[in-house]
Formats: C-alpha cells, sequence, structure tokens
C-alpha cells in the first residue's frame, strides 16, 4: 500500500513553497568532527524564517488549501504559532493565534511581530486549544494542524529534498521529535531509498516511541526541558502511519544530554539553539545513537528560538 | 612592484592550514534579501574556532616558522588571544596570552579554556603588550602579531579563497576592518581580479580610513562599542602597503548601525554575532556601502565572540 505522503507530493510542496522560504546551509564537515569517526554533515534548518523549521508545513498548507475570509487560526506560544503567523503575514492573510498563559513571553513577542492577533486562551496549552477550536467552528477560519495533517507533513518533508543534494550518500539522519510531523516528512521522502531515518525524543517526551512500542499512538505524559517545542502528548495517526513505515527507530535521551549538546552548539560552534533544536545531536553526542566507524551521519539542527538570558544560564 | 602578500602566498597558506581550520558556511541568498536589490553572499565565518577568523593567521604563523622552546606569546585578551591560545593548543605549543585587566572575563575564559596561560598583564592594553614584550626579549618565544605580519595575513586571506569556490562572481565584498590583517589579506587574494573590496570601520575606530585619507599609517583614537575587536589604534606599514594597493575604499559606521546589524541577525537570521562580526553588515543595512541594483555584493561575517547577555540586552 503507498504511504500517504509519497516522496512526489513532498517534491510538489518543495516547488511550491520554495519562493517563500530560506533554502538553509548545510555544513559538510569532515570525520573527527563532534567525535564521529566519518563525514558529518549539519542541516542548518535553525536559520529558517521564524527560527524553525515549521514554516515550511505552514507554507504549504497556506498555499493548498482554499482561504476563508476569517483567515487561518493556530493554538501554539511556540514555534508553530510563529510560523503560522509568519506565513500569513507573507502570504497577506489574517492569522489569530491562541496561546496558553503559561507561554514564553518571547515566543508570544514573535508571534506579535508577524503581525498575527494573539489571544491568551487560558491557562494551559489545552485550553488554548480548546479556544481555538470555539473560535474556528464560530468563524470558519483556516485551522492549521502543528503536525499530524498531510500538507504540514509535505512541507517538513522537503527539507530532506534540499538535504539530500547538498550532502548526496548520507547513511543516517538523526531528526528531533516532538509530535512527528518533520520526522513523518523526512521519512516519506526517503522511504526505500537507502537513507536510514532515526528519531530523537527527550526521555520525558516520547510520544513516538511509545506509540511505535504499543503498535498504536498512544498518550504519554511530558516533562522534558524539551517540553515547549518537542511536548506533543500523541503523534496522531497519520504521523504513527509513516513513521511506523518508514522511521528505522528512536532513539531517547536525557534532559541533560539535550542541555550539554546546548553547550557544545554555542561553546564551540557559535549556534544558539533551543532544546528541541538540539536534542537530535544529542542523540550523537551522548552515544544515544552509536554509528559505526565511516558511517555518514546527518544530524538536523531545527530549532533556535531560546531566550538568550536561558542560553547564559547553561553555562553558569 | 608586486605586493608583498600575493596570490600563491594564500593559496599556500590555505593548504597548510586546511587540516586545522573549519571550512565555514557559505550562504548565497536571493535577491530581495536584507534589502538588497540583487545576490547576497554571506560567508559564516563567525562559527570558525574559537569564534573568529583568527585561527587562520594564528596557524599559518605557527606552521611556518620556528617554535621556540617557550612556545608562543600575544598580547590580546580578547579574539586574537583566543585563536592563538586554540591553534597553540592543537599544535602542542606552549602559550602565553597577557591580557588587560579590562578584558571581559567571558573572552579571558575562553583562552583559559583553550590550555594558555593566561597573565594579567597590567590594566590598559599598552600594558599587556608591554609586558608581553618583556617576556618575550627574556625567554624567547614567539610573538604572533595581530595583523601586521605577513603570514598572519596570508592566513587571513585564505577566507577568499573559499569564498569565491562556494560564491563565484561577486562584485563587491564588505569586510570589517580592525587592525587591518583580515581585509589586507583579502584584497591582496583578489588584487587584480575584478572584485571590489570595501572595508568598514566603526565611526569612532577609523584606523584604516585615517591612514588611507592622510597617505601613511597614522594614530587615531578608539572608542566605539566594537572596540574589543575592531579598537586598533594603528594599522601599521603592512596592513597600509597592501590596503592602499587593493582595497576599494572604507565605508564608515555609526555604532547604532552595528547594533541595529546585530539585532536584525538575531531577530531574523538567528544568528549570535558580536559588535564587529556584525559591522560589514552594518555598512549594508545603514546605507553607508549602496551597492548597485543587482550588484552581487559579499557580507563577510567574521566573529561571534559576544556575550549573550549583552547580545539579550540590545533588544531591551
Amino acid at each position: 500500500m503507498p504511504l500517504p505522503v509519497s516522496r512526489d507530493d513532498i517534491r510538489a510542496a518543495h516547488e511550491r513553497i520554495r519562493p517563500h522560504i530560506r533554502r538553509t546551509p548545510v555544513w559538510n564537515l569532515p570525520s573527527g568532527t563532534l567525535g564521529h569517526d566519518g563525514p558529518l554533515s549539519l542541516k542548518l534548518e535553525l536559520f529558517q524564517h521564524a527560527g524553525s523549521f515549521k514554516p515550511r508545513g505552514a507554507f504549504n498548507t497556506l498555499l493548498t488549501q482554499p482561504i476563508p475570509k476569517a483567515g487561518v487560526a493556530a493554538a501554539s506560544g511556540g514555534n508553530h504559532g510563529a510560523a503560522v503567523a509568519y506565513a500569513a503575514k507573507q502570504l497577506g492573510i489574517p492569522a489569530r493565534i491562541f496561546v496558553p498563559e503559561i507561554s514564553s513571553p518571547a515566543k508570544v513577542e514573535i508571534i506579535r511581530r508577524f503581525g498575527a492577533e494573539v489571544v491568551i486562551g487560558g491557562q494551559r496549552y489545552a485550553d488554548a486549544l480548546s479556544a481555538c477550536g470555539t473560535y474556528i467552528a464560530e468563524s470558519g477560519a483556516l485551522s492549521i494542524h502543528a503536525y499530524d495533517a498531510v500538507p504540514t507533513i509535505q512541507g517538513q518533508g522537503t527539507v530532506a529534498l534540499e538535504w539530500e543534494e547538498d550532502a548526496p550518500g548520507l547513511d543516517t539522519v538523526l531528526v528531533a521529535v516532538g509530535g512527528g510531523g518533520l520526522i513523518a516528512g523526512i521519512a516519506s521522502a526517503w522511504a526505500g531509498r537507502g537513507v536510514r531515518v532515526v528519531g530523537v525524543e527527550p526521555e520525558g517526551s516520547r510520544a513516538l516511541h511509545a506509540s511505535l512500542e504499543a503498535g498504536r499512538p498512544v498518550d504519554v505524559t511530558v516533562e522534558s526541558i524539551a517540553a515547549d517545542s518537542l511536548g506533543a502528548r500523541n503523534t496522531g495517526e497519520l504521523v504513527f502511519t509513516l513513521a511506523k513505515a518508514a522511521v528505522d527507530h528512536v532513539a531517547l535521551v536525557k534532559d541533560e544530554a539535550i542541555r550539554e549538546a546546548q553547550r557544545t552548539l554555542w561553546r564551540d560552534w557559535r549556534l544558539a539553539s533551543e532544546p528541541g533544536g538540539a536534542t537530535a545531536l544529542a542523540a550523537l553526542l551522548s552515544g544515544a545513537y552509536r554509528p559505526k566507524p565511516g558511517e555518514r551521519v546527518g544530524v538536523l539542527l531545527c530549532g533556535a528560538n531560546v531566550e538568550l538570558s536561558k542560553l547564559a544560564a547553561l553555562f553558569t
């Protein structure tokens, strides 16, 4: 049975969103880099518009769906909200973003800067989601799902097409997993093509790991330093189906390994990353994923929406 | 008369230092980026080892000079000191770095982390330089000049060879100037080859601008937000000679334009830069350098040794 998201779909998405996104740099590094005995390729997607990969899926959704007069709406105090706000602004579409009170003021400020209307939708994420759902039902606004939707996954998968052009012959790529839209897209793009796609989740936020173990999407409790970007409680059916078919396995990392990856990226590379953006690298540095000697490994750095003061605090 | 640093010299330096330095990414961006009506190429040299371009010159010096038993010494509380300490450590050479009391604790910490012996050499930079000179005279340690020396300039010029491979056909490059070792090397590499090399200095730290105006190296007073990396009082003879022959002109930028370039790089690109590292871009953003429509412009981002708290403070 063909997968619900195909490489051709992702190619078409790439053509569609290409004028709107940044083609982020790929840095191919020699053996010995970051302790890996083999070539290492970093996809610097943390420099994407709005500070994470998420505008790819947002643009692909907005460019393929009919846009109602009320525009778009999303519930997110984080990278998804910022990406929807950014993409909507670029396309001249009104956007309303529902954020929980607990959202970081810095991320809310990003969303507001992109011109979206920010609505404080209750105390926690579930409250914001519920307020957003009510608004969509009343207004007819378009909803953009953060991960478990075909156009979102198609858009996120475009990362793989750029990466393979700039770093041919990768054996393995490490990709952080929150709700799993990114890895579902990347795994769909590379399904059956010899690139092993390995997910990386925090031990305390393992929706995909637990679902693959259970054989169906299951809810998990979430407690991790990376929860603000990787903190999905459930991947949903579509992500689960694609990941089951095309993801090799999911490695788990401790929060301290994520912090150490953030420290390494800033101290030795001057790359400022958020916890979720450093999680894939944490698997390599901590040994949660151990490549063979000579293995051509790719690491996706996927988000940089960190508050500078929090990054600084990792060194005190 | 041939220039004292030739393209062949720089080629040889590149072969020599290549195993020790990072080949930093070049990001080629489409017309419209950062307000420029033409292709734009960013050389991301701020991700070099030790956080700036300076290890290129340090490695080239250490790999071409006889190393005395006492090792190397330098006077610098900043990027040069960090680069010498880094290069010496990689090559197993003892290093002693003389820093003034006013140095930022963060930069001194970097120098110490690379294993160099740090000596507080008095209150100001001149005191550290004098203490370093005394030590060199007594010990026979090798001195590495931060800019006005042939092997230093040859090493810094290697940036141009990488850049032209990754971004062929540049019309103009913007390069920040402190002591001028970087621009002297880049201008020597491209002399007579149709790439216009434009220097950028803070209005309050204009050693090269003033020297080109005077027709000889002259002392300037220094007061700028970028003084910790671009604060040289005099370029010296060699830099002056090379710059006079091969630099198109020097644009001057206000400190506020430098701050605004730092803000833009972090807010819109998630690139954390120090003031000196953002100075070349400041010329483009502020209009101190105005390219023609369609001009293929390169901007060198050359340093990221910023304290995160200081970068954060630019947004308050």
